[in-house]
């Protein structure tokens, strides 16, 4: 497909960045009819009705949607994008389990540069097919991530992961720090890759290196992206092992600020959630994790209301086995109410929010993506709601949350490059590396099998 | 497609219903692989290893379906299939402001035998694009309903709705019941079409109507489906005016057996938990219409705990804008986990039983439905498992259960029949009634938009 390139869909929702009142976010939100989006090399290059948009780019290669709804690309707050080699592997089992006899014995044999390409690989189709176009990833051997999302085309941010234990990709603190930001230096040029501080969680990471992070963050304008208060267990150990709950030791160490992603954030006094208002925190809130490992329900209709901007993350496919956004947010919207006893929590437009503009306010790249406006990215999703099995269409921006499934995302550009084409991966390359990973696939899978069963 | 067919996928988890201890359900179920099954009329005629099929069956057309598992068609316990008219036009509101806003003045204005017919048909489409083969319906003009679903092939059961107060559709709960009966003796012929006894709540039926409605049920074998502690107020609201829970005053009035399909149950006290497990009643389980309107968090856990059959139902479209049983059994998997605080709670294996023959078995049909076994019913559906975003498939069933979504229901076949082929209706003439549908469901549309703004 051409660029530039004018979209005319029958709904654009822009998700309004000019409403600045958290109360306002509730409202319905802008949407466009008979409007036209112009695509400019990587850029929104305008957004105007669509009478004027024919007379004004007359030459224009025109792609017509009826039916369907543009949306921002929704961004993933939250992903372990190697796991998806582990997909199913610790169902239904307590989190200890889960942890000392599946995901452990596994990560200490399989970790390594391959494993994170072939896992990043498909955990990123998967997500583009679902209209992410943005994800925020966790893991070892951010480099061969890179290299998967550059394959494919989607944009992603890397944790710098720090984590007091050794692994195959560093030996300690200082060595996933210094090898995180070399990385980082070498990727400079590459325009949809960004990093963030990636400590792993308070409790396995020292109070020096959480320090150390802390002044990283604010010299090099580094979001602090990392694990915290998941389950009860770990609040618990956290005050008999430092006599203070994890979230005040990292306010302490300098770690809550308005560079904060708290990730799960599921078991908060009221006192953390002030803390992380009042700091300007941020959440990346990943429902379906939290209620597979039973780690709790997030409270996530107080932190609306006490203004702390929420994000939704799918987490990794080893607690997580489907990595949708659609999915996370029609179970965040619906959660937020049955939990809170209120139908009026998480209102469809709120959490259409959550999943593009308040998640790229958390990654603080609210100023390039996350809401359609004239000189963003051009991250786009298109959504086809013309099916018997959506109509009748009251409120588009209702379907896209209530209704909508991974098999209504019609097509997706990133960068003003169109990455998913009527359902399909739109690169004839990136369908070659798709087809030639699952093959390699089906070697992971008797490996984890012999692993699993004791054979090596 | 011909019929007799040999059908031959990757795996077919057939829900085997000989496993009676409770406990026995959360294990591992069969998965058989190298295995066909034959569809001869109506039936699944045979079930056995693909060599020896073969061999005896060497002239029978075969359906080849790699990388796709085959299990028995979902069944849907709880519906209102008529409200799909109705999608998304009461969001994010409290249940006073959503009956009273909303759904009343509308369903006072809309309903009729046309009204049911065209959301009938809406619903039912959806469903069978979504795998579900049965559906247990709850309105008013089931004949329009059952119109609907013959034109669509889709099993299903009707409730003869009885309520204290007047509709379009009967004037008080003689005539409802009266209407219903006579109705069921018209259908008797009808293979697909089949009847439960349907008193709306029990705090809008006397305690007249429910004493007649429990003799029925033993007279005629028929279930009782009925809406029962969906909110706290309801429940409290019983207790003053009766003097005790309403399931308590359901017992009593003899409405509490082996045939009572308790829909909702979500606010139970241990003591009605005990009483429904010692009457060997069911529940119809509805997680994401609970979530939409706040009613709060069924305890499907200990439900499991105390043996009690829970099916699962999408309930209408008006409080979960999706009707999709593979959306439902996750969240009621996901949930069940976070609500109890046991990962172990709801494994998958149980919860596609919940998807199936536990559902089946709550409307006295599991003799015909529900699993896979020669002689019953060949209400099937076929998921496809191969694609890359599925990757890698170590368990068929945590695949079902945790990653499918409608877009890997590839087949679905009802008695036999193939109603979804390729992911599409297979009959030409139920794709134009479909077609056709959608266009009067454009003007359904306009004349909800006028009596909510006071135009008419």
């Amino acid at each position: 497909m051409p660029n530039p390139l004018l979209i005319a869909p029958q709904w654009i929702v822009p998700v309004d960045p000019a409403a600045t009142d958290p109360r306002d976010h509730d409202r319905a939100p802008r949407v466009l009819t008979d409007h036209a989006l112009l695509i400019e090399a990587d850029r929104i290059a305008a957004l105007l009705a669509l009478g004027e948009a024919r007379q004004r780019y007359p030459h224009a290669e025109t792609l017509a949607l009826p039916g369907h709804l543009l949306a921002p690309g929704f961004v993933n707050l939250h992903a372990h994008a190697a796991m998806a080699l582990l997909r199913g592997v610790g169902d239904d089992l307590p989190l200890e389990r889960w942890l000392q006899q599946r995901i452990w014995p596994l990560e200490s044999r399989l970790v390594g540069a391959q494993f994170v390409h072939d896992g990043a690989l498909l955990a990123f189709h998967e997500m583009l097919l679902g209209g992410i176009t943005c994800v925020n990833d966790m893991y070892f051997f951010p480099e061969a991530a890179i290299t998967a999302a550059a394959a494919l085309g989607i944009r992603s941010v890397h944790g710098i992961i720090v984590i007091d234990f050794p692994s195959a990709w560093a030996s300690d603190a200082a060595d996933y720090l210094r090898k995180g930001l070399q990385l980082r230096d070498r990727m400079r040029d590459e325009p949809l890759v960004s990093f963030c501080l990636a400590p792993h969680a308070p409790y396995t990471v020292n109070d020096g290196a959480l320090r150390r992070i802390a002044t990283l963050s604010r010299e090099l304008g580094l979001p602090i992206h990392t694990h915290v208060h998941e389950t009860r267990e770990e609040v618990e150990a956290g005050i008999a092992q430092h006599g203070m709950r994890p979230l005040e030791r990292l306010a302490e160490l300098g770690v809550v600020g308005p560079e904060l992603i708290a990730v799960h954030a599921v078991h908060l006094s009221e006192s953390d959630l002030r803390l992380l208002a009042d700091a300007g925190a941020s959440v990346a809130h990943c429902p379906h994790s939290n209620l597979k490992l039973a780690s709790g329900i997030a409270p996530t209709a107080r932190m609306h209301e006490l203004g702390i901007t929420v994000g939704l993350g799918t987490d990794g496919s080893a607690s997580n086995n489907r990595l949708d956004l659609l999915g996370e947010a029609r179970t965040a919207a619906l959660l937020a109410k049955g939990d809170s006893g209120s139908a009026e929590a998480w209102p469809a437009a709120r959490t259409l929010r959550a999943m593009t503009l308040d998640a790229a306010r958390a990654l603080g790249m609210d100023d390039r993506i996350g809401s359609i406006e004239v000189g963003k990215q051009a991250d786009l999703v298109a959504l086809d709601l013309s099916g018997a099995e959506l109509a009748p269409v009251f409120d588009p921006v209702s379907h896209l949350v209530y209704c909508c499934g991974r098999e209504h995302v019609r097509h997706v550009w990133v960068a003003g490059r169109h990455v998913v084409n009527k359902r399909q991966i739109a690169d004839d390359s990136a369908r070659v590396v798709i087809h030639e990973v699952v093959g390699r696939t089906a070697v992971w899978h008797n490996r984890v099998g012999e692993i699993l069963s004791g054979q090596v």
